[in-house]
């Protein structure tokens, strides 16, 4: 079963046709986790496994699993193919979705062209990607993973005040299996980029070999807020002037480096924020990611001894606290090289690259050997309803999945 | 009548009354222009004015003069002294007050000693220099000085939806004579500096040369706000960068420079201000001051050069909006001459120096010859409860006045 590919009609399709579940009175389409539109969503994915001749399994944190396993292969390990369904509040169609779809897709073309694969195939649909009802993110892939207690998860009290158990158990997805009920041989996860490097590189297709880590900080400089006419520049203890030095210091490191490093200073805030008074107090926020765990500690070393050298040379007083700090994930070689070995088999561009936002497969790689396959974003645009991926790249993409679970369930 | 010094008790004993005039339930001192905290106030100076046994006149803005005129001197140019009365929420007790009462008490000091002055002198009390009720501020030494019509002063409309004009009938200071009815010889104001330099070199007397011109702007830059873990530093678009890099620039212009210039950005928002988000928009406030208006210009001239090289080296789009531009003042050469060789007279160590504040001297240099005379703050703290100048540093600033007026009202 050489060359075959998925049916594009029937993808398109779909992705079309979930995206119109969940759109409130304006259009904009909301599907968060556990939600009414969320539930409609499922039902939808639900009954196409069902049409696609797979058993379904909802495990008790609420994922969905469609199962496709024979009589010769349920034994072994199963592959598992798969993403999310649910939306940020005004989303696009494809973040998440395109995953699951494909995943589904992927199987029913091989299912569909006679392939006798050497272990189950499996798509799975992880509940709670987006964290924007329920925190964490990415929580149903990290319950899956044994990182969190699924009682917790359940637990979990929303924005809306809701209980996620109650939640799951309304809208009919409070499965009975324990998470983690499958452990998967290899786990690979079909996503659009959410970034820009693609789209302008004119690349189509991406081998993610790995996802940056995080660290996120908060930073305090306090100076003195003296009259912006009275008090000389030498005078000055200027907590504005503080804090630019550390965003042009961070971009002139980031720019200096030959690594995909990157820093961010997105919050701002300047006390007691008046034209005729000198900045007293600034607080923001540093971004700081990278691939590389020795890198990132570096650049987090690297900002600690800025800030110590800050203090003395401002005369400020700089005080920071941690918000967030994740390692870098590194995918699967084999798996990132089986991705490049069908992109050249179907002389489709490629580039290896990095995850620069989080996703299942961050989570799912600590059971499993895993790995992502990236598709260009238009603009880089993503959490927003202009997202977009071309039908060509997104059959594209579909169709290196198709391949590399062939080669990952031929070779036993 | 050598060495002759004014009456420190007396002049400290009515800085201390008068301080504790306007304080409002929490112990804040609040004196308002045209306020019954204000009435009050103005009611105790004419009460020390009409002790004094001088004229008690005030103009249709409310300004208050104490008029010491003989026989012999009646028809000639009055010397005038003066400040302010009106204060900022939760004042200090010395700014304004200060010149206001050292002007009534260099009086005293000279009529008590028989001394006969060769023209008038005056004591000013400005109406609503500080400008926190009506604006603008300084505006009955504007209106005195014909650079506001007295009418649409007093059609002002405050904070509190308050008719100046009202108000001032209410607290029984909406005088009858056209403000500049007096046309002084020449002005002094004794105040204190409002900032750290007499006291940071240790020097008790600050003689007043020039006072600053301000440039105040409002700048926007955008850029895009994209994910900051999927875009690249080279890919970036960052407001906040390029809002930083304006920072430093004039943080380091100013230092590399010989010149008094100084240059603070003191207001500061970043959109969509979120941590993960590369900032798409950031608006800042630029305060240039300079007591040279060719170098004023330069540094405008400047700040423009480097918005538009941002503009292209960041791919930003830079917008600025003037908010306020006020031509630097240059005080008159002879009186600054006079409060020098008034401290060499008294061993008093002195600087010449610019005041980066506005004080009432820079509306009334308009018409008159005019000089101002600072003592040190401590820690250059004003407009605050902290505001303070020691006893002996009040009281030579006095001397020093005393010593000036003689010589100004001796010399015909």
């Amino acid at each position: 079963m050489s060359n075959h590919s998925v049916n594009s009609v029937r993808l398109l399709g779909r992705l079309a046709e979930l995206g119109a579940i969940g759109r409130d009175e304006d259009g904009k389409l909301v599907r968060l986790a556990a939600s009414r539109a969320d539930r409609e969503g499922r039902d939808r994915l639900v009954s196409w496994i069902k049409a696609a001749g797979l058993d379904v399994v909802v495990d008790r944190i609420g994922n969905i699993f469609g199962v496709w396993a024979t009589d010769g292969n349920a034994d072994a390990a199963p592959l598992m193919l798969g993403s999310h369904l649910d939306t940020v509040i005004n989303a696009g169609i494809y973040d998440g979705c395109f995953g699951v779809l494909s995943g589904l897709e992927v199987i029913e073309t091989l299912k569909e062209a006679g392939f006798v694969p050497s272990r189950p195939i499996v798509v799975a649909a992880f509940t709670n990607e987006e964290g924007v009802r329920y925190a964490p993110d990415m929580m149903g892939s990290l319950v899956y993973a044994g990182g969190l207690d699924v009682n917790v998860a359940l637990a979990t009290i929303g924005t809306d005040g809701s209980r996620l158990g109650d939640e799951l158990r309304k809208i009919g997805y409070a499965g009975d299996r324990e998470p983690g009920f499958l452990k998967p041989h290899a786990y690979i996860e079909l996503h659009i980029e959410q970034g820009p490097v693609l789209e302008k590189e004119g690349i189509p297709l991406g081998a993610v070999e790995n996802l940056q880590g995080i660290s996120w900080q908060r930073v305090t400089i306090e100076g003195d807020a003296n009259h912006a006419g009275t008090t000389p520049i030498s005078m000055r203890r200027d907590a504005g002037h503080a804090a630019a030095r550390v965003i042009t210091f961070l971009r002139a490191r980031a720019k200096a480096s030959n690594t995909p490093t990157v820093a961010t200073v997105g919050c701002m805030a300047f006390e007691p924020n008046a034209i005729n008074v000198i900045p007293s107090r600034t607080t923001f926020t540093v971004d700081l990611r990278d691939p590389d765990e020795e890198r990132l500690k570096q650049e987090e070393a690297a900002l600690a001894d800025l800030l110590e050298a800050l203090s003395a040379e401002e005369g400020v007083t700089i005080s920071v606290e941690r918000l967030a700090r994740f390692e870098p994930v590194k995918f699967d070689e084999r798996i990132v090289a089986a991705i490049e070995a069908a992109a050249k088999a179907r002389a489709l561009p490629f580039k290896r690259m990095t995850s620069g936002a989080g996703h299942d497969a961050q989570m799912i790689a600590r059971i499993a050997p895993s790995a992502m396959i990236f598709v260009p974003s238009k603009g880089g645009i993503s959490h927003n309803p202009k997202e977009f991926s071309t039908g060509n790249d997104l059959i594209a993409g579909a169709n290196i999945l198709l391949d590399v679970v062939r080669t990952l369930t031929e070779e036993e």
